[in-house]
């Protein structure tokens, strides 16, 4: 990392950020950073302080499920191959399996279409015939089939409870088909498959929803991720980390969501007791 | 197809899909179904079973009308050159001709840009190089000269009526230039270009603004679509199709914008009576 | 330039343009005109008439703005790596030199997420590197270090005023980390960099908030570009050209927020006096 501008500044954010990209990255660093150093080494400073010193090192989330959230979220921009790339070698360093990367990436179809999921997996593909290193995994559980609606609507309602039938019901005037497709295919095939667990399925959500600027599902699933186990602060902090792979208008918006979310399930709260 | 899982399931999407995928791709089946077979066998047959058995296979639009839709929608959010490459094909195999195809993508100029539809044509460029079984077509008619804020006028007030005219009054007091550029260019010379009917235009328009989650427009554009002669179901169908490309939130905020629509239009035709 | 369609019309907005886009471009043209004079020679034609001789010959903004605010809207929308390679080149031949540019693309990781920078800093070294006609530059100055969120509060403060302390004070409650990291590097890192002054990165903000779509921020900024010497103006010529490189929803929504600025505070200076 020679060509990355050492800094001058009044914390250990580079140290901390750099020992952190390491573990993520592997020992050589990214090369995009290296082959900055020429143009803008103030950049490849500034990564590494803020968005490993800062944003990936807090406290809050495990490395794993930073690293998956941010797959999905780089996935389902579609925009930046060579970090996605990046993002599932470091999944697979932090210990992610490549059963749960794929699971990832198949997830990402619901949220912003199959393009995305299918050039994600051609990526994902690329980074593990690259490595040599990885250990034998089990074979994944095959995914259910079969009563696709009746499985789609359990788990809808278990996880996002009544924002989730709300949506439904709402469709049901218009585009009655689509209600029953969102049912089947999002709910039954897609979050019901083995491979992934349901508090990492709606932390991905939360990032690729806020990622991709789509504010009302990203209120559901926010709803869907308290539901299923997830805390208000893992909620901030996958907000958080948006800041770095989207931007802070993407980060900020999401927040605003978030307290309209927090708000509505304490005044619930509330009014049951 | 040999690498694509096979339904273990509950009824013919499978087959349905496969046979409606050789339809628009050709007999070879998409090479990056194919290629993910190693690694996520699962989405090939996801992508048969849903893209192709549930929603392509839908009645309500054409298959040249979906192609041309979807054409517009990948070309329009930008990262998806692959599935691009591949529909442009499927477009000529269902029958769209290449000035269909290339007026397409052209008309995203209008909405998402000009990077995006040279992008969009210099792929285009490839997949017809390729292609050595395309049939003669007539030079397209040239396109109108002249008076362009009058032609731009009249095709404004044909397709959006009043909700053309109120975007375009609404900029009198802030920026009465661009009110006068929209005019000229968007309607004088893209809408008004020969190549592509009005109809299928407006189509087009709802995929990508839907796409693109530019809810404003959409509105202005399905009021337009309904104008030209599409019919609420119609305008569903390019909805509901819009999950598979460019995610469920688009297709959902999409619908929200439609029961708007549909209920303006209810009432005005209810005061009218 | 033989094999763009030659402008049948009535006025010289394709001479205009084409002059325009040469000195932009420099002598040559784009190559990706030019590869389409066989499939659709009337979009290099609208591309010189509509795009340069209607939108960039436009007064309001000097030729050096109106790069740099395209360079950042091309980079942070992600997904038009020709154009962004071909606006760089145009930024250099207009004046800008290698810093600002560097600057622009440092100052999207704010905005669009470090990916976005770190792609766009990717094809600026391409396109320097393939210049040997390029001045030497002074080295820039070293960026500020130490004491990040005295200097972020008070650029926030000069910046974007009243709206921006909002923003901060709003995220308190939920995510009062968040409000410190929003500080420190977005306005203590990055906005206090020598090498781009601050009107310019407002109008790049602008740019770059309009093409992603992110009205909250698109309104601070404005208010931002007013505070720090901007006019009414420019921030619609801004607008405006955001037409061209992210299409005209973008634009028009963008001309919806201006309008609630402007009108704000022409309401708040009213209540002043």
């Amino acid at each position: 990392m020679t060509t990355i501008q050492q800094p001058t500044g009044d914390n250990d954010r580079f140290e901390r950020g750099l020992a952190l990209l390491k573990e993520i990255g592997g020992p050589d660093g990214p090369a995009v950073l290296e082959s900055l150093g020429d143009i803008a080494p103030d950049l490849g400073r500034i990564t590494v302080e803020f968005g490993y010193g800062d944003i990936l090192s807090r406290p809050g989330l495990t490395l794993r499920e930073r690293e998956l959230t941010t797959v999905g979220a780089l996935a389902a921009l579609g925009h930046a191959a060579p970090q996605l790339r990046w993002h599932i070698n470091g999944a697979l360093n932090v210990g992610c399996t490549r059963t749960e990367i794929v699971e990832v990436l198949i997830h990402a179809s619901v949220y912003a279409g199959f393009p995305v999921a299918l050039n994600g997996l051609t990526a994902a593909k690329e980074v593990f015939a690259a490595r040599t290193d990885l250990p034998e995994e089990p074979a994944p559980e095959p995914a259910p089939t079969g009563a696709r609606f009746e499985r789609g609507t359990a788990a809808l309602s278990e996880i996002d409870g009544e924002a989730g039938e709300q949506v439904v019901a709402a469709l049901q005037d218009i585009a009655p088909d689509f209600a029953r497709l969102l049912v089947e295919f999002s709910f039954g095939d897609i979050y019901a498959r083995p491979g992934l667990d349901l508090k990492t399925r709606e932390m991905v959500t939360v990032a690729m929803c806020t990622a991709l600027g789509a504010a009302p599902q990203l209120g559901v699933h926010i709803h869907g991720l308290l539901n299923v186990g997830g805390s208000e602060q893992e909620v901030v902090e996958v907000l958080i980390q948006m800041a770095g792979y989207a931007g802070f208008p993407a980060a900020l918006n999401g927040i605003s969501v978030a307290r309209t979310v927090f708000a509505e399930r304490r005044s619930h709260r509330n009014a049951d007791a």
